[in-house]
C-alpha cells in the first residue's frame, strides 16, 4: 500500500536496534483519516474471505481491528494481556514471547466470544517475529475456528514472523514490506 | 442513548459488587456496527466544541476513540498505562489510582502529540469513580491543552466520578447513566 509506506517514510523514526517509532500516526497517536484507509485496504483485500471475525491483542492492534470490523461490518475481539499463566475462568490462552521486551506474557479470550463457526482475519499493527500472531492462531485453534488469513500494517521482513506465517499456509497481507533499516534508511520490498 | 441503554439490557451481565460486564459487545468483543453508531451519535453531541484531538487511556478506551476520531476527522491519542522502550523522548504523566484493582498506575502521553493548541476531548468505555478521567486531565493541564468535554460509553452514576468531573465544570455526556444495578437489575437515569 502505497500510502502506508510514503507515511512511514515521512514520519515514521528509525532507532538503533531495529526499531521504527510510528507513533504519529498508528500506534500512540492514532491518525484516524488515515488509519480508515488502511482498514477499507485490508477490507478490499479480504472481502471475499468469508470471515466472520476479527482477531487482535492489545492495544496497539485494537485501533485498527475496530476500523476494519466497521468497514467489513463484523465483531472484532482483541485478546488481553495477562502477566500470569494462571488465569481460571473460561478463556482460550496462550503464551507469547515479547521480542522487544524480552518477556513472555499470556494472552486470553473468553470462549463465548470465538467458536468453531468462525472464519477469523487477525489484524495487528506490526509484524515482526510473529509470536504474538503465533499465540492468536494457537487460540484459534483452540476454538476450532478457522483462520483466514492476516492484515499488518507493517511487516519487518528482516525478522522471521512473515516467512514462518506464510510457510505454514496463512494469507498474509501487509500493508508495507520494510527489507532493511539500515543507517535510519528504511528500504521497502519492491 | 436509547441504542446504549438496550444494548445493557440485552447483553450486560450484573455481578456482585457493582460489576456490569459489557464483554460482548464493548471492551473484549468489539460489536464494531454498533460501536460506530456509538462513535456518531457523539460526534454529533460534540460536532460544535471545536475539538481538535480525542484522548483516552489503553486498552478498552481505544476502540471507540478511533471510531470517533474517523467520524470527526481528527487524531485519537491513548495515553499508554505503562512506559515500554518504543516510547522514548519527553513524556507528561499522571497518576491513575484503579478502584477495580485497588492499585496505583501511571499513564503517560508523549509531549509532541499534546500541546497547547489542543482542544481535547476525552473518550472512554467507563466511568466510575472518574481517575483515569482525571489523570488525563492532569496530562492535558500540564500540555496546556483546553478539554471541551467527556464522552463516556457507561456512566454509573452511583459511584462519584460523573459528578466531581461535572462539578470541575466539565462537560461529560454518557450514552448510558446506571443509577443502580440492586440485585442484577440495571435502572437506568431517566
Amino acid at each position: 500500500m502505497k500510502l502506508m509506506e510514503e507515511k512511514i517514510l515521512s514520519e515514521g523514526k528509525v532507532f538503533p536496534g531495529g526499531i521504527l517509532k510510528v507513533g504519529s500516526f498508528l500506534n500512540h497517536n492514532l491518525d484516524c483519516d488515515f488509519l480508515l484507509k488502511v482498514a477499507e485496504e485490508i477490507a478490499s483485500l479480504y472481502k471475499d474471505s468469508g470471515a466472520t471475525k476479527i482477531l487482535t491483542v492489545e492495544s496497539s492492534g485494537i485501533a485498527i481491528a475496530a476500523l476494519v470490523g466497521a468497514v467489513m461490518h463484523i465483531p472484532a475481539l482483541f485478546a488481553k494481556k495477562h502477566k500470569t499463566t494462571n488465569i481460571g475462568g473460561e478463556v482460550y490462552a496462550a503464551k507469547v514471547h515479547s521480542y522487544t521486551h524480552n518477556t513472555d506474557y499470556t494472552i486470553v479470550v473468553e470462549k463465548e466470544f470465538l467458536t468453531s463457526e468462525d472464519k477469523v482475519l487477525f489484524v495487528d499493527d506490526f509484524l515482526a517475529e510473529g509470536n504474538a500472531l503465533l499465540g492468536l492462531l494457537d487460540i484459534c485453534a483452540q476454538a476450532g475456528a478457522k483462520p483466514v488469513g492476516a492484515a499488518i500494517a507493517v511487516e519487518k521482513s528482516f525478522q522471521s514472523g512473515g516467512k514462518k506465517l506464510r510457510e505454514a499456509g496463512l494469507r498474509v497481507e501487509s500493508m508495507a514490506i520494510i527489507e532493511s533499516m539500515e543507517s535510519g534508511n528504511v528500504k521497502f520490498r519492491p
